[in-house]
């Protein structure tokens, strides 16, 4: 599909709580507002169990940036309801967001304490972007760090996404996003192919069996209008019958059968069989029913062909959401000086100052560190790739990581950054983090 | 807050998954597209242990209905990547939805198989709304049903949403509604204010006070611009000294303070008697910090006032998603009869038939049953609240259930549902659902 991005076409200003403006009418009164800023997204630790994170929503949010303006809806809604005084509407009236943004590059994975996002500007600019950008990464980094231990557990098998229907509907559009840059094939969702360019796929319901007269005449209605190479679902009522009466009616050029139900490895097998014996080598199996990351693993050597994951996919497969969070690492003090700053509160304290990151590679290119420090200095015999890429230079959003190119690039970076891991990185079991973070 | 709706400003036709509209090409083909059909929502089960579930979703459902359009960017669309042939186009382009749709009231509690939503049209108009509809319920559904433990948990002491950053950010928006269906006070999402008429509310942040010289300083700066009755938050460095600075600062009239770390039931409590000996015997004491309905249960006894949930209640605590699917139960035979189906799936096998469904009561108006049938006839000593509520009547959107005062009424519904049910309903350990479904 070609590259066309359908822009959000209303301000996204206030996907805001409301404690931004308010604090941000306080820092104009005592100044804070105009000090100069660093803020950083990270996560304290990953999801229980979970090897590595992987980062999405990059391109989502600056997508959306541009649209974060204060219009005269959202002005007048501020102003009717006494959210934040005058001052501050004068202040967000103007607003447009000056400063510079750097990060992870989108599909990268992560580890606890990866500085994946990095927003410098004054405290006002800084802050009042908090709430929305850490629902998009929060959000889509939980659907590809999910979507990159199925893609990694089905191997050379295409995944396939089709969890909308479990997901807000806008919410779904992201995770289908989310999931091709871990390296799904495609997905169901016609919103998230047209604004993304992604592939579009899908086979056919059990309604549109029970709507006609018989299966027979389902599966003609299907074949005549989509060709044989469609896939016909063929657990409406008896799979076997269903499986023989679909080759009949479409010959061996039959593209795929679908299964829903049952258990699917008893199922796969002797439905591969059956199709086998009756000359279908060609016919494709592809599975759905609530899998995951351990189901696509237990059918590993059972003959199917590809995997359509829902459910599990769109809920993160059991961290719905990423733990990330924005903290201020650094501010200008009284004197005009930046220093660096953390909150002591029990269990949550922070490391201050403004990050810098670095994967370690061994001599045959494998990481063996996130080496995370305020300045960094490699070793001259160490191999560090750079992990921080500019994104967002004195409010200027820098080409290439928006639309459907920013997805490719993305799911380019996620290949290479997961080819890179220790082998480790592919174990469902729960264990810790597949590399430390080590602070410098 | 007044009730403003700002609707949807794009057309939601594509919030689809591709399935629906090749079913309908092959539909149109072989003629089953026309054919008259009554598709049902409905889930098998309530997520483990759940004692019922709450319906929400449906004022936003009727809200994106009027969009759901295939405009000309929709249809360029589909057809620049030949989703569909022309013939579907053509039908899709005149598309408007003209059944009649039924369903619980938005607010109202269910059990499994409860037929919460029923569409009756042609299975072409039907079934292209089903991924919609089912992503809106579904999600919607599943915060709502979370947040009314959480509130049933609170009691008498307001719950406050406060998860946007931990859901996509349009999500967050249907979070904040659903939570304040299912009883909470007000929401932090001021998108959701803007939308739903919803209360907005809010503290300050951990940066707000870094970003000062000092605690003390920021404390002045939060109390100068927003007033003696705002809420301070405590925990950024010592507890106590905050807590007694800002006693100092603000004197007995100090609104609030905000604890989001350590140990929430000694630390309230001790900061209770601090604020009770200071003479503060006013001031609030508002707990945030990962917030579920057992976290709220737990400090039933200790001396807070208000709870701010966040990430729990976005993620339906432990169930983000509803299992809601949407079957079809009847459909037009050959002969022109409507006729009941079902599939016999694995598992999955579903009930035939158009249903509609009752709350039977005892003599104190307590709920006993959920009784479900096709042609229910009530016996004549049965104290039966009928559940099903016309929402759209051949096309036609009846008016009442959308925007805020769609809000209000389904908070009010949800009310009266919750205290119709038997105690049990409220144990928060894990159980069958409260009352059980009957087929007749």
């Amino acid at each position: 599909m070609t590259s066309k991005v359908v822009p959000v076409s209303f301000s996204t200003a206030l996907f805001t709580d409301t404690y931004e403006l308010t604090m941000i009418q306080a820092a104009l009164k005592s100044g804070a507002a105009h000090r100069r800023s660093v803020f950083e997204v990270f996560t304290r630790r990953l999801p229980a169990g979970r090897r590595y994170g992987v980062l999405a929503g990059t391109g989502r949010f600056l997508e959306g940036l541009a649209q974060f303006r204060f219009e005269k809806a959202e002005l007048d809604f501020l102003a009717d309801h006494r959210v934040v005084d005058d001052s501050t509407l004068e202040f967000l009236e103007n607003f447009r967001f000056s400063g510079s943004i750097s990060g992870y590059a989108e599909g990268e994975v992560f580890f606890p304490n990866s500085p994946v996002l990095q927003v410098e500007g004054t405290f006002a600019e800084a802050c009042v972007l908090e709430t929305y950008l850490l629902s998009i990464f929060n959000y889509d980094s939980a659907v590809a760090s999910a979507a990159s231990r199925m893609t990694g557990a089905a191997g050379d098998r295409p995944c396939l996404e089709m969890g909308s229907r479990r997901a807000h509907e806008e919410a779904a559009v992201a995770a289908a996003r989310a999931a091709v840059i871990a390296g799904f094939s495609g997905t169901s969702n016609l919103e998230a192919g047209r604004r993304y360019g992604l592939k579009t796929i899908g086979t056919s319901a059990h309604a549109f069996t029970l709507m006609h007269d018989d299966e027979e005449a389902a599966f003609r209605a299907q074949l005549a209008s989509l060709g044989k190479n469609t896939t016909l679902l063929v657990d409406t009522y008896d799979v076997e019958a269903a499986a023989r009466k679909a080759v009949e009616l479409a010959g061996p050029e039959l593209g795929g059968v679908r299964l829903d139900s049952g258990d699917l490895v008893t199922q796969a097998r002797w439905v591969r069989e059956l199709l086998d014996s009756l000359g279908n080598t060609q016919t494709k199996i592809t599975v759905t029913s609530d899998l995951d990351e351990y189901a696509i693993a237990s059918l590993a050597a059972v003959p199917v062909d590809s995997y359509g994951v829902g459910t599990r996919l769109v809920t993160g497969s059991g961290a719905p959401t990423s733990s990330m969070v924005y903290k201020v690492v650094a501010r200008e003090n009284s004197r005009g000086e930046m220093e660096p700053v953390a909150k002591a509160s029990s269990g949550k304290a922070s490391h201050g100052g403004r990050k810098t990151a670095v994967r370690r590679l061994n001599s045959a290119g494998i990481a063996t560190h996130e080496i995370i420090g305020v300045d960094i200095e490699a070793p001259a015999d160490c191999n560090d790739r750079p992990l921080m890429v500019d994104l967002v230079d004195h409010g200027e959003v820098i080409p290439g990581f928006t639309g459907a190119e920013g997805v490719e690039k993305a799911a380019a970076r996620h290949a290479a950054s997961i080819a890179e891991l220790p082998r480790a990185a592919s174990r469902l079991s729960a264990g810790d983090p597949v590399i430390p973070t080590e602070f410098v």
